[in-house]
Parts: C-alpha cells; structure tokens; sequence
C-alpha cells in the first residue's frame, strides 16, 4: 500500500532542505544551528503524511524525534556550544506568555509551533528532522547525554517524553508500585523500561499472547496480560497504580480502568479514532482518574533525557538511510518494526552525494 | 407517576424500625446509637427504591443523610457522648483492612457497608434514615457542628460530602481558582456553596437559562453559560481550573471539557446511565483529566462538615413530614424540589403517635 500524497523523491528533497525559524532566513543571536545526525520516525508523520487529521501542510519535511550536533551558536546562546549533541522535539518554540508557557508546560501553549508541519511567528511551515540542518532557538533544544547511542536516543524526543512525562506528573514512578502498559510499540516498550528504571512492577497489557516472551524475557517486565482474555484480566483486577494506554487502534477502556486499584490514575496517550465509551460508573466507583498527555514540557524531556542517561535507556531501532524511508513508513502501517525506525539522516547525506 | 415497589406504608412502617449493626441486636462496646432527627432523601434513593441498577434488597429503607442526637455510647466509645448531634452518610461500616481502607478513602472499600441497601458484616441488610433509631459504629459517626441548622445539614452528608471531596483531593479550593458546576441540583447548588467559601471564582453550567437569576443572584455564583448555546460555550473555552459535573441525565462532556485550561481537571459525581462519548484528543489535547468521585472519606466528610460549621454552609431544604414521602419522591423524580427533600423523621414519629 503505497503512502499518499508523499513520494520518495519528496523525502528525499527533504534532505536538502535548511530548516530555518526566520523569515529572513539568518539564524538570531539565540539560534542554535543543528546537523541533524539521526531522526526517528513516528506514528504521528504517519499521519501527517496521510493527512488523516486534515491538517497536513504540503510539502511537508516530516520528522520531531531528532538527536544531531551543533554547528553554530549565535551570540545570545550560553547554554549550547558547537560540538555539543543535543535534540530537538515534537516542538521548536512556543508562546512564551500563555497561561500553559507560564506554568512550564508549554507543550500545551495553544500557538505551539511543531517542528515538523507547524506554523512559525511568521507564518512559515515548520519542516522537520528529514533535514540536514535546522535552526532552533536555545530554549528548545535538549541535552542528550553522550553516553547514550545516538540512533536509540532519538525517538526519546518524543516516544520517550510522552510516556515519561505522565509517569512523573501522577506518580507513576515510586519503587514498589505497579505499572499496567498497554500496548508494546514505539511508546510501550519505552515505557517498560522507565518504569522498570523507577523500580517499578511492570504488567504489559496485549492483545496479542505472542509479545508475552518479548515482554517478560527481553524487556524484563513482571507479568503479561492479554487484554481480551476476560480470567486473566479479572485476576488481575484492582491491582495497579497506574496504567499508560499507548494504543491508537480502538478498544475498550474500561477492561483497563477495572484493573486499576482505587483511586488509580489511566494515562491516556493512544488516540484512536472514534471516541471511547466510558461509563461513568467505571470512574465513579473507585473514584479513578483519566487523564490524557500530549508529549512533555521542554523541562520534562530534559529531565526524561538526563535520566535515560543514567540509567542507559534508549528506543529499540532499526536504523535505516533516507532511501529506504517510504518502504519503512510502509512498514510502519503494518506496525511491522521492532520498535522504531530511525533515519540516519547524516549518513543518507553522505551517500547520496557519493551516489 | 407513582413510585415502583415501595408503597406509603412501606415507608412508614420504616420510621419504626431500629437500624442495629450486630446479629444480636445488642449495641457494641464501640457502638454509638443515634435518634434519627432529619434525613435527606437523595437521587441515589430514588434508583434503589425503583431498583434502576438492578441490586435492591426489598424490604427497603432509605436514607444516608442523616443528622440526629446521640442518646447512648457503648463503654468503648470515647469521641461520643448523648445528647452530642451527629451525622451518618452513605456508609457506616468498612473492612477496615483493605487497601483502600489502609489509605483513608474507605469509601471506596470494595466491601463497604452502605447504611441503606447494603450488607453488613453478618449479612444482614442494613436499614437507612428513614428509621427512628440507628446504631452504628464509633468510627463510621461524623460530628454535626452546632452552629448548622440541622434540616440543611443532612444533605451534607451525601451531597456535600460527594463535592467537596474531590474539590479538596484536585486542589480544587484555591482563593482565585475557577470552578465550572454543572447542574445546580441538590449537589450542585453546595459545590457553588464550598466553591465560593474557598474564595474561587464560580461559574454555573445548565441547560436551562431560566436558572440564571437564581445562580447568580440567590446562590452568588459570578458567572452562568447555557451548555447548549455553542457562542456562550466558546466565549468561555479555556478558563476553567476545574469542573464538578453533577448531572446523571445523559449529555456530552466535550464542550464541557472544552471549557478547562490546559491540565484542568473535570469531575464526575453524577452518574448518566448510558456511556459517555470521549474522544481521546478532548484530553490529550491540553493534557486534560477526568475522574470519578463517589462520596468521601469519613475524614473528609468531617473536614466539611467543619468546614460547612465554619462558613455557615447548608443545603437548600423543602422539609416534609413522613407522611408526604411518597409525594416527596414522585417530585423528586420530576426535579421539583430546591434543592433537597428533607425528613422530619423524629417530628412524623411524634405526629404518627398524635394520630
């Protein structure tokens, strides 16, 4: 099934393009000029691609899960230098006066501007990580610890923030406490692995029986579930803290919600796309909570970046060059990559002018 | 439309029966026996006199918003003594034990002994406020301040008590912070009350504009919006910290969740008996929450109650002899009552015997 309205010559372009966030296309004194080494790709350019949300701004420079080295620095920008491995996120800059950029989560400043398929100040499309170079300004761009390898590192600017960020912001990251993850993809298995780094008792949640070996032996979680088997999810009633709800396809929550104990906290982070049905008993017996999280503040992914250094966390990829990136996003549709794919985009670079 | 099941008489004969927590019908040491004063009739009666969720334990007798005068303690009691005034609310016993039990929200014990239409610990059915006398447990007894007249402060302790938790548990009570109440029923009409005695500022949700006069002029709220008028609705998108919905007919939560700022959190206490509609952008958009609350904590229900004696803060009360019961309900069920029948349980006992 080909991938609509995006040929493989329109991604390839894509290399070549400067990503710059002035229209006067000169980098400002609090710009930080990026190589982009490696970007991963996500559900989200997806969808982008397809226009399935109706907002796709063509021609579009997918990308937001972006990990390179900067170049340059401009006069104003103290907290970067060239040389420095840094990423840049879901988002390259935001309002900085809302009510949501006051309170430090500015990924939900309503004039958020995306870093790929987003509107800048000045009207531009935003174009993303399939580039060699972007422009960004100091405060949006991340740290990423040099003792993580790059290509698993890149999908942490977004697979990773988003799984992270509600896991810090409800709690979901005591020693002791139980985590229910539904779905093992991209987001999924991140969030095993932080929550397993919180010293957290991990239950991944499938509907599929064949993750369970993946789950258990390879990503060390505690226990598997299969979500449509109703004894094994009525044994494990009650018992989590927390659950993160990664999955996009429809399904029903309230098998979910009934695994929570009372009082515990569903995270929703999947958007399928006809509404879920809740009923408000599901909630109001046990007093539950749901909640949904778009990504993380540029602290909280700072924040998440520091730690997967510590704890030598990273995104399981398949790392593939710039040519190969319609045959991955067809993939991708099929949900047939373990777990993420990843551009080298600097190497893709090298080898088109070699070609 | 008369009621389903329970004739006049059965809820007469009610007001002669001694609601005993123990096999043997011989108060406990820890037991703390209650003349019956007033008792709320709340919509919850309504659906278990009617049995609407299927679980009703005929011969019923309803009643959780009890206010009455202590008139013996057993020796174990300490924090009681006769002639003290008290509550009892939605439930007089728990097991004490169980998780939710150890974290203080045994209102949500999974084994909870609701004081009407539940099961006690030796299987007996309990017996509500719609009774002469009530003996209960030490732990389960809430103090009624004195300063509250005691018609108005029934209500408290089922729906004063099913706002005010949540308000507190989300932060929900800050000076400055704006609440959205949806409905102002029997619930509502006390979450303006709290809302406004924590110094936020208020806004009232109905569908009904001819409820605008009484929101803002009787109950002081500073602001009302039709839910069905789209320009009133967006005027207000974005403004709200919080929101208590407290309606349990059906009607849709997104243009309500809509109206909360980024990570604003809605609540539910009202209970539609079809599922409501969420799409799971209305929350990742704007990283928002929802969750369920049903009632409080015994703390939490003494901390209103203190709270309500502080601020001088009662329900709106159309108080009925026993004899008017049966009336009471059909009008109830119509919602014509602002905002809570009340029972002259211990003056219908005096009348019955006049007779």
């Amino acid at each position: 099934m080909p991938v609509t309205s995006v040929s493989c010559a329109d991604l390839m372009n894509s290399s070549l393009h400067v990503n710059v966030m002035h229209d006067d296309s000169v980098p400002k004194d609090d710009d930080v000029t990026i190589k982009v080494l490696f970007c991963g790709i996500c559900h989200t350019d997806l969808h982008i691609i397809k226009n399935d949300w109706g907002n796709a701004l063509y021609p579009i420079v997918p990308g937001h899960e972006i990990v390179g080295v900067v170049t340059d620095v401009g006069s104003g920008v103290n907290n970067f230098k060239a040389g420095d491995t840094v990423g840049v996120g879901y988002f390259l800059d935001s309002c900085r006066t809302c009510y949501s950029c006051g309170k430090g989560y500015e990924n939900y400043c309503p004039t958020l501007v995306l870093t790929s398929n987003g509107v800048d100040g000045h009207g531009a499309t935003t174009q993303g990580g399939f580039s060699d170079v972007l422009v960004v300004n100091k405060d949006y761009v991340l740290h990423v610890p040099d003792t993580l390898p790059l290509p698993g590192a890149a999908p942490l600017l977004c697979a990773g923030v988003t799984v992270y960020s509600p896991m810090v912001q409800y709690g979901l990251n005591a020693p002791g406490k139980h985590l229910g993850v539904v779905g093992l993809g991209g987001l999924g298995h991140v969030a095993v692995k932080f929550a397993k780094a919180f010293g957290m008792t991990v239950t991944v949640i499938s509907t599929s029986e064949r993750k369970r070996e993946e789950a258990l032996d390879r990503l060390g979680a505690d226990a598997f579930l299969v979500s449509n088997d109703p004894d094994q999810m009525k044994a494990a009633a009650g018992t989590m803290d927390g659950i993160i709800d990664t999955v996009s396809a429809g399904h029903p929550i309230v098998p979910l919600l009934d695994l929570l104990k009372p009082m515990g906290q569903m995270v929703v982070v999947g958007a399928p796309s006809k509404p879920m049905e809740l009923p408000a008993f599901a909630i109001i017996a046990g007093g539950k909570r749901l909640a949904g999280n778009g990504t993380g503040s540029v602290a909280d992914c700072q924040a998440m970046l520091d730690f997967a250094g510590k704890h030598g966390i990273t995104a399981d990829v398949e790392v593939v060059k710039m040519d190969y990136v319609n045959t991955a996003i067809e993939r991708l549709e099929r949900n047939d990559v373990r777990y993420r794919f990843v551009i080298d985009v600097a190497g893709s670079h090298l080898q088109g002018h070699a070609a």
